[in-house]
């Protein structure tokens, strides 16, 4: 391999030639080879290529960059947006614990790229743009890292988290809307209940949802604090006057999202409680999904020895060795996402909790939890309502014979012929094998008209809504 | 002992004559012998007494229930809430996962207390009360638990966690106000940084706390919202028409707390997301206070050998063996208490995702939890506060010494001579043990007055506020 | 209330006068008021009391403690394992993180009931032993605490745990060899799928606890270790030579247990991985258990609507307003121990991971979760044992109509005509409501007899063990 | 792109002519579009190679499979093991619970690459292998899955996680020895506290590590049983007599390692209890390394206003914005990759708990993470070893300055003069500023000669070792 010579104030390192980055994130590529290689998430490079463009603006308007520079940086920033630099940021999750080395990595990626753009070659002439003295003014990796993570939270939980779980609350809506004349037995304690119906039922589902939503809107205007104008530990060492509410303005341009500068810097950088915040709305999403989800396989069991009161489709043929088998698969990868981000909670407690100082040092593995958690809710909840929600129908004939069956249904007596003989009229019926209607008759309690009048599913279910 | 039979709809029971419970609170003794007694928490009990009292009041309203056997129920409950009764209750968490059995419980003691104050024996004559048909009347175990451990959840926060934690915070922000002129160095990766205030460093977890109590905050409408008027799966059979809306303004009214009638009772029985989402608060609180503990702990250390800038009060020996020792305990108390409400939102995670169908059947373990959680986290600010932050006091002799000795100062000169000059003189100090200035002058970067004037602590930490 | 004054290094406090305990006892007290009083297991307070009598008599042996003084403490220590001063150890959990103040609390019980038991009054004379020197000579907290926690949750686990897990492997075994012959249809991904014997499916859960109690057999020679003889940081300062082999086995006599002195002290003090070990196990136990227990549930769902292949016994009425409801409790109880347990074992892991230095300061935390969850463990498995698991039987009828009806019963057919044909005949019975032997005579792929011969669900289940 | 037709039993489906899979892969990867592509680890997929080369001989020998199938079979199974055909698996984690996909992927991409190798195109011809009548003979997604992530993880644990750990374990037992007689100040509550040596301290360390190695290899013999054999649900229906054993002596032939067939196939379907057993080893060992990082980071804070009694190496420049800064970024890092285990563990957990009836349907989360998990600490062991722990060299002025400062060298005055006297000593040094030896003479508890010979502190560190 072709090799240049990178400096940093350590000294020399060799780097592939054919690569933008520089001495620091060579020096970070080989002291920590942990798990496999460019680990650290696309999405927090590209929050930071928002706040560097925008800093070089905020910068240049203060007056301290130059005009020239800012565009340069600008015009670096843009295309590492548009994804043509993605190959250039080789470190992992597991290096500096202030993602010191993504910030350096940005920065000489920058610094060489645009010395490419004004025409020089990499390693040759003096430097276009200093890393560290023009591309990270006014800026520390502990205000940047921050920054690019929220950035990067902030927009997935827009662009896929949200769209994901309001799509599938829509469609357990739209079924909850569908269902709701088809009563059905009610299951508690996995046994045999009272009945509802099957649009009720949906109906908890969709609200569980909607709480959920609600709970990851309540954690955003937290997570749209940016920690940058904080510097090194918060007091703004080395920034212009105003700069840390109008760089997070242009940020907020930049990203046409509501990013405003965090009221209290010294948190922005010593706590990621933010992502906490955000991470605990996720678990609880999680924590209705596979409530969801379970429910949805439990209902659809079968086909012939379950439950089978619901039909959903059959994606795939579902074994490798039992021929004709239609499974739950739907179900399986939402519960499975479920489980990951249950756990990815506790790991972005362990960060969180373990703050020292002025910093937090456990960034990157908070950020990247959060990331992978955030999209595959999302994700898996468009896959889980294309693939299995908007297709599932009721099995009506399966529905129908075991509402005729529940022995449950005299709890409607109850306020006839109070508890005690309600519970007489079902045990019995439960000994014998018999119906209600027979022992309720048998045992004198009331006449079979009675029965028919009193006991009735549609009738137990409320208002139908 | 002495005992009574008691009967239910599966036969006779001994119950001790002592006691006013009923067969099924018996049977549930006799069958979950499950770690010690009656570790169903009293708060779940005295939430059972206002919506049993609530109940009776709003069945009477709208027409079901005689006034007499109302003012009964209500009197029982008011006795209940003055803890006459609380060796009553010897049920523990692990029972019916719907707390049937706590239902029963109250129902029972009510049932047997009123015939005591209807002045009759309990055992003989005709019941005064049925627990099933008159105190349980229109409810079911399924909402009347979710109900009892909303309210004692929600008065739990009120009383306990949010005054705790209030309070804590106010002493932070005071400190920070106190403080707010003392420059310290800062530490970054546990490393010397560039200087900032203490009040600086304590408004970071003054702000913290804010946020967490923000967040605990935002969950209450949810934890707000009662089951009660679902009965058993949601539908709300055998319920007057009117009931769950008016019920839950009687708890309101009973409770001085604003609760409210869940808007869907099919998500408020087979969900516990509400204490999934309040419980993320708690956690998001214990992650901020083990910081906050942590860090305490360690600007704390020494005396002699440690960090050393603050002191704390000594407020008992704190070694067995190492004679004149004082030790940072309530640091550790406030810590550990941290690692258990960290663990508790696991517990709470794995009770909230498995409801079945119609019932989530993890309520006992997970409103313990949360109890405990929420108990914890406001005693232990309390006397984290008391007993520790609010005599924390700068050791400013340790404070000046290791501010005048940092090497970090030197970031002060970036925006003079570029990040780069400037790495060479902290790396030539450190190397040689001498002073910034010395080396600064030695390099030939700046004057002995401009480092002077450039290089001035007080002048790096900001707006000093 | 009566008081009387007592001293320690830091000055005079105001004990109850009917209270053993003396100054730092009462200063943590008041210092500590987080959560329920005493909530420290007294479990923890009997390993002290073995080890401070196995000290004093070490002491003795090596001529460093007079005999009398270590009859007295060994006669208090005996009165205290016979559990007569349970009143007298009132500290909480979260408290010193060392546990300092518990095992002052027990020094200064034990050197005050020495003071009575020499004839004399409290707070009068000549101390009878001095708290420090005498009953703590040649111990620290920091040795003490660990060993007594270590005591304790060996104990826990050899005299609860392992017999309550044992007695349900037993009865798991039991039930799978009388149900060894029940052939009936299995179920993946809760489908309809090849059958099984009733005694294969409870073979597997009986293998869970097999593994289960060897994984936490294999966790307890790292908990018989004790770190008593490291005295304040591991070297042992202030012990008599051979002190810590001797004392170890002292606690083993006095114990009936194979402890031995920790191989390396410094670990012993600063880690309690072997906490973290053995809680692994019980973790392990609770999803082996959650898995049972939510099994069993299910198969006995019903009785009309579900599968409903085992009856379990009906041990109280399930509902408080559904007449006759029988419900899976113990599976209730028993699944909520496992969450308590998952989440304990994160409470763990967040204390286990924060020690520093010379000391691990989560001390209390981490012995009381371990203790909680083993002895849920073997209670939760017992109480299932007696009220569940011995009860089971099958419900022949409902898995013979299971077992005729399942449409995978095909998968015979794989070795004969192959998985593709096989499937075909699946999928067009599923999709005409038929029998697979009608189909694959109707497509021609065999004739009644060849369906007849090859499709034997008995023949499908491999030896029958 | 160009496509070519492939069938399953559901229909056609389109694939990339230039892939090797077939038709389920092609339904998996447009059904299942959940986060990265390809998550599935590659590891899996060559546990996959090994059992399916592994069945082959096996069925081939058992009089099942011709010689020339078989063949073809191995050579591909070979070329995917010598990585030939990594992008060939384009699969997720979050599919089918049961990786039943994963399997099939393998079984397309061997039949259709071996329609190649004989020379054929695909898509043409009739099929040289039949995926599920040949390729998948004698097995079930349901115990090849399991087989192939039992086969990933033990190989992962052996050949990245032990070796790494104990290069890790062998650096610091090395640096014991050699820092043996570096007496320093002990710390206990982050407080000074009686001495040790540096020795002493690494040897802590070391002896965590010791038992972590020891409870990850007691894991083994549970995750070295396979469940191949067990096909659909664990009876071994369509495999032929003596398969099961003779399997996994193939594999563990071809693995070199001692790979043995499940006692148990119900509970190696059903449960995965060895992933729950092994990971928690894993946690185990993360909690210590968390400490030990920590502890690292924290002796070596500073340069100036720390602890700094280790130099550890300089790395990598630590700051964008400090110049000069050094950090401890391998601490970091390994601590981050703690959190990370420990919230894996949760997620395998999560899993475990949940499995259903005869099938677990959490598999491919539960393998993914433990994959990872043992993956990040064997590297994260060997870079922290590498990159820190080997350059680990005692600062023996400041070790020296803060010995002679701390004031509980008091601690040796103990068996001398009492803890009592020996308290009012240290305290009133503490107070005045002054040293212990001014204020024992001062106070006349003991003469500067006796305080010289007393109060040694290399008498205070026990033997030395």
């Amino acid at each position: 391999m072709d090799f240049r010579i990178e400096k940093d104030t350590m000294g020399e390192v060799k780097v592939p030639s054919d690569k933008l980055w520089g001495a620091q994130t060579e020096r970070s590529r080989n002291n920590f080879k942990i798990g496999p290689a460019a680990s650290m998430p696309l999405e927090i490079v590209y929050g930071f290529a928002y706040l560097k463009k925008a800093a070089a603006y905020t910068n240049c308007e203060l007056g301290v960059l130059a005009e020239e520079k800012r565009d340069l940086i600008g015009k670096v920033c843009d295309e590492i947006l548009e994804g043509k630099h993605d190959d250039q940021f080789p470190l992992v999750i597991w290096q500096t614990g202030s993602g010191t080395q993504s910030n350096m990595n940005v920065n000489e990626v920058i610094a060489n790229r645009a010395h490419q753009i004004a025409g020089k070659t990499i390693g040759e002439g003096d430097k276009t743009l200093q890393p560290n003295d023009d591309v990270n003014k006014s800026q520390s990796s502990n205000d940047t890292f921050p920054t690019g993570m929220h950035i990067a939270a902030y927009k997935k939980v827009i662009e896929v988290t949200l769209p994901g779980v309001k799509q599938l609350r829509d469609t357990l809506k739209k079924k909850s809307e569908e269902f709701k004349e088809v009563v059905k037995i009610g299951r508690t304690h996995f046994m045999d209940a009272t009945p509802l119906t099957l649009g009720q039922e949906f109906s908890g589902y969709a609200a569980q949802l909607d709480y959920g939503i609600k709970a990851l809107e309540n954690t955003l205007p937290h997570l749209g604090e940016l920690a940058l104008g904080g510097t090194a530990v918060g007091t703004g060492l080395n920034t212009p006057e105003g700069y840390a509410v109008k760089v997070a303005e242009k940020i907020a341009e930049f990203t046409s999202l509501p990013f405003t500068s965090a009221a209290n810097k010294f948190e922005a950088l010593a706590a990621h409680d933010a992502l906490v915040e955000t991470h605990s709305a996720l678990k609880q999403i999680a924590v209705s999904l596979n409530k969801i989800g379970n429910d949805i396989r439990m209902i659809a069991s079968g086909p012939r020895c379950g439950i089978g009161e619901i039909n959903i489709p059959a994606n795939e043929p579902g074994s490798s060795i039992m021929p004709g088998k239609v499974n739950p698969t739907q179900c399986e990868a939402l519960t499975m996402v479920c489980a990951q981000v249950i756990g990815n909670d506790v790991a972005i407690s362990a960060g969180g909790m373990q703050g020292q100082f002025e910093l937090n040092v456990f960034k990157p593995v908070m950020a990247a939890n959060l990331l992978q958690s955030a999209e595959l809710i999302g994700d898996a909840c468009v896959s889980f309502d294309v693939n299995c929600a908007q297709g599932i129908e009721p099995n009506h004939s399966r529905i129908q014979e075991h509402l005729n069956n529940s022995l449950m249904l005299v709890t409607a007596l109850n306020t006839k012929i109070g508890y005690y003989k309600a519970a007489e009229i079902a045990g019995t019926a439960h000994k014998n094998g018999t119906t209600l209607k027979e022992e309720a008759v048998n045992l004198g309690y009331l006449t079979e008209d009675e029965f028919d009048e009193w006991v009735q599913p549609k009738d137990m279910v409320g208002s139908l809504k």
